[in-house]
């Protein structure tokens, strides 16, 4: 373990103009971007999209090596969904080493101060903006993602994430002096006078474990904000998506080393097949932090028995759309059809519930029914989908089989409106492609559509009117749980129910979305993912809650001489 | 129900200079109050000591009426240690009828700002000040507390604590702006523009579990936190203690009212003697928010039952001093006296294992053997309780069997340095009123001192040197708590690892107090009272962790024309 030595305070200086125009971002929820999304943006440089695929394929058919302690290998997990050949091997260590080691590390990085910390992280996150293209592709042929999408969700929007968050754990570290002078006068004699020294201190180990389909996005949070609040971190990816986290570990050690710092305060924690390790390292008494995106049912799980950690956990839901009116009815289903096709719906906040009025509904295109809507947004995909391009550069791959059994499943619950196409890959035969289906429900089919559906799977729901959709909006996200949810409505009372409703559920609301904004699209800074107030997630991302528990601050106090007066 | 009114914004403008005032004491952590402890403040008005125990004296003897909806009526169950009868009873509502109750008042809660939330919280505040010679009189009586002491812990330095929370929550509930306008620029056209609009939402019904010796101190908190978040509250007090708490929901309610909320937003929950209500309160599926002060094992219960609330949780532990060597033996003896004797060493901050080298410390008055030691502390406690009104003025009176049983055990488990002792009280003949007992005790006796025994129990544990004390200290307070520590060392190194100890253990630290400031008593907005890194507690009163996750932030946004070019 090295000490702390005087280099890692570069690289907040480095950095202190970008941290702080990130902390005016989250206060003022303006647009903001530090790390550009466009991948043909010169700051990247000429070759970068060629370079990028370069460096992941040299990662190809080989350990990945992190130099972190070993006692073993985890055979090759990850298989594209694109079907090229990955054969990746990760050095193995067992939950209770890689606790121990973490623990070990967190000892030097305790004693680095809350500027020293986010100055390694910032450092961190300008070098994975760097490897954006590498991380791109691992994202991509990990999970199934198209490019673009695995460049923005899984590179530049989840750096954007990951700074947040970093934001805002230092603005809340700076919430309190370093010290203070406390000076309370007497009836009698001089004042009685104190030095006051306040340290914020990191809870202890922080694991995250992340999720298959998003394995940056939904990890970035929780990692900068435990380790910007003075926690070593293990992170736990999903056995289907190791190589986007293992490069982010890679990149995190690397930074950590030249700062001076223990590079295990960063850790990955891959599973050896058949003896899965989430389970262990969460209930491990010395992990006291846990972030955690995945199934409702190992979330619960986590939740009820890491008893001696913090959890902040995103898990399922059911995001609703709710259809009353609109002005711009070409623009509701153009936009509608691409939140519903991008990444086949393999999105914990695509909209799976549409909810519409069995009277129809009223559109500057007349009045629709519930069954000319859903002809009208098949209509929309086909429109969207048609070219083979395109339609796989915005669906991206099937994640898993999972998924398409879904497919099948959902087909059967109620007549088909639109079925799931399989649709053929110009540049890789081998990837399963499919298209949203769409299925026709009553408001009374609740056994169907009150649980998730995860993939391109939506339904179309008919309801007695917009107060029983709202109601529905209402009840089934109290129950269940959502990400998202959407209004369309020319009325603006209607928006205001709406508005009441979404506040009543505790779900983050969009209204009319007709353009270039989608509802299952947050911008960092700006849009909060995710809410405590309904079961889908404990945690905002990001907010001062999610990371505020990740640390305290223990004072010392010792008298001193009465400051002299002024 | 009724719907807020225009009035309640009068209580914001009324108390928006104090609310900033203390936005900025919490932030600067000098030294700061907004009530005057003194008794004798002209503030007061000159007939306040008489007017507070004839209103006292008023409630005694009756049903407590609060207005609250009722089923039935709990007999008294407060015992005064001070021997006076009390009989008072309460109004009982069932868990059920209380959970839905509040749930109901929270409905119209929940649409007040944070503004107007704050102003309610802080006209509850002045208003309790206002009777704060009532409250010390209910305090005392119930409690055993001195009047002093009462009137200080139980009345002004209570209202502190709670406006510090209010503050607090105030504060991060505008971290973020009400709404915002997002614009970003699109590489084609004008730019996409959105109106994004936040608003606060509290988690739902909270519950605030009292322990019976600080019946207002450990409730403002987070009765304060909660309220100014949005939370409708459940009080549920000792059954030995209710009356103060029950004066402060009067109070709250008559606030409440006036500013046009419903009044069963602040609930008494007194139990029917044989039917304990904490349990069923907090395992309610509607209870989101517990706060809770009394033993490690209810505590405990509640952390793994309770699992649908966030917990704030200050349960017992190990306090500790570590004895080095000192400038000012005089000093550190009085101090010390009056630590062990204040309140009979019934407070959660008491130093219990005194912990000094077998060699013995050094000092300005030569060196001194754990013997001499142990001699010159019971010759400081024998000169401070010398005189029976100073002595009863300072231990007040045993609040229940449990401490005199404790003390009686607590004799037994090694040699007595110094015995408790009876001292009659001057007013109160049927009171209980115990001196400290000191017990010699060796560094192997862990079985002894590893317990907490809450009272006026201290052990002098000899050791084999100072390091060896700050690993005993560093060791029993990880696994079992501490609210507080202390250090005497005229070594700055020694004072060093003092603190490093203390931040290994997570506990706050005083150093050489040996003036007029005790190691068991906290400043409000400067001095931070408990902290989640070690197990006595899993809250700091107060910080921003504690008041964050009492709310959460739900957007909305829809889109907007493009702002004018400036």
């Amino acid at each position: 373990m090295s000490e702390p030595t005087t280099t890692q305070t570069d690289f907040f200086s480095r950095h202190r103009e970008l941290l702080e125009r990130a902390v005016t971002a989250i206060q003022e929820r303006a647009e903001f971007s530090a790390f550009s999304e466009n991948p043909r943006d010169p700051g990247y440089g000429e070759n970068a999209i060629k370079d990028g695929a370069t460096a992941f394929q040299a990662l190809l058919g080989k350990t990945f090596d992190l130099g972190q302690p070993q006692s073993g290998t985890v055979p090759a997990t990850e298989k594209s969904p694109y079907g090229i050949p990955l054969d990746l091997t990760y050095s193995y260590l067992g939950p209770d080493e890689l606790v121990a080691t973490a623990k070990e590390a967190g000892r030097s990085w305790r004693r680095a101060s809350a500027d020293q910390r986010a100055g390694v992280c910032l450092e961190i996150l300008v070098r994975l903006n760097r490897a954006s293209f590498e991380l791109a592709n691992a994202v991509q042929f990990t999970t199934g993602q198209a490019f673009a999408m695995a460049f923005q969700a899984g590179g530049t929007h989840a750096q954007d994430r990951g700074l947040e968050a970093v934001a805002y754990a230092w603005k809340e570290q700076h919430f309190h002096p370093g010290s203070a002078i406390w000076s309370k006068p007497q009836p009698k004699g001089g004042p009685l006078t104190m030095e006051k020294t306040f340290t914020t201190l990191g809870r202890g180990v922080a694991l995250v474990v992340s999720c298959v389909t998003f394995p940056t996005w939904n990890t970035y949070p929780g990692l900068f904000a435990s380790l910007a609040t003075g926690n070593p971190v293990i992170l736990k990816p999903h056995p289907r998506s190791i190589l986007p986290v293992a490069i982010t570990v890679r990149i995190a050690r690397e930074v950590l080393a030249e700062a001076g710092f223990d590079p295990n305060t960063v850790l990955l924690a891959p599973d050896m097949p058949g003896e899965p390790i989430a389970g262990k390292l969460a209930t491990h008494p010395d992990v006291r932090i846990i972030d955690y995106t995945g199934s409702t049912e190992f979330g619960e799980w986590i939740e009820a028995n890491a008893r001696q950690a913090t959890v902040y956990a995103e898990k399922a839901g059911l995001n609703a759309v709710v259809l009353d009116s609109t002005d711009n009815y070409k623009g509701l289903l153009s936009n509608l059809a691409f939140s519903l096709s991008l990444y086949s719906g393999q999105m914990c906040t695509t909209p799976q519930n549409l909810l519409i009025p069995s009277a129809g509904i009223k559109t500057d295109q007349g009045h629709r029914s519930p069954e000319e809507f859903g002809a009208d947004l098949s209509a929309a995909l086909n429109g969207l989908l048609g070219d083979v391009k395109r339609a796989t550069g915005i669906l991206g791959a099937i994640s898993g089989e999972a998924v398409t059994e879904r497919i099948d499943d959902a087909a059967g619950r109620g007549p088909v409106v639109r079925a799931s196409e399989a649709v053929e890959h110009p540049q890789h035969p081998d990837a399963t492609v499919r298209s949203p289906l769409l299925v026709a429900l009553k408001a009374s089919d609740e056994g169907t559509y009150t649980q998730e559906w995860f993939g391109p799977i939506s339904f179309i729901i008919e309801t007695d009117g917009t107060p029983a959709s709202l109601d529905i909006l209402r009840d089934t996200v109290r129950q269940y749980g959502a990400l998202t949810a959407a209004v369309h409505s020319t009325d603006e009372s209607v928006l205001a129910a709406a508005r009441e409703a979404a506040l009543d559920a505790g779900v983050h609301l969009s209204e009319n979305l007709t353009g270039g904004v989608f509802v299952n699209q947050s911008a960092a800074f700006s849009d909060f993912h995710g809410s405590p107030a309904n079961p889908a997630a404990t945690a905002t991302l990001s907010d001062p809650a999610f990371v505020a528990g990740r640390f305290s601050t223990v004072q010392s106090r010792r008298h001193v001489p009465a400051p002299a007066q002024a």
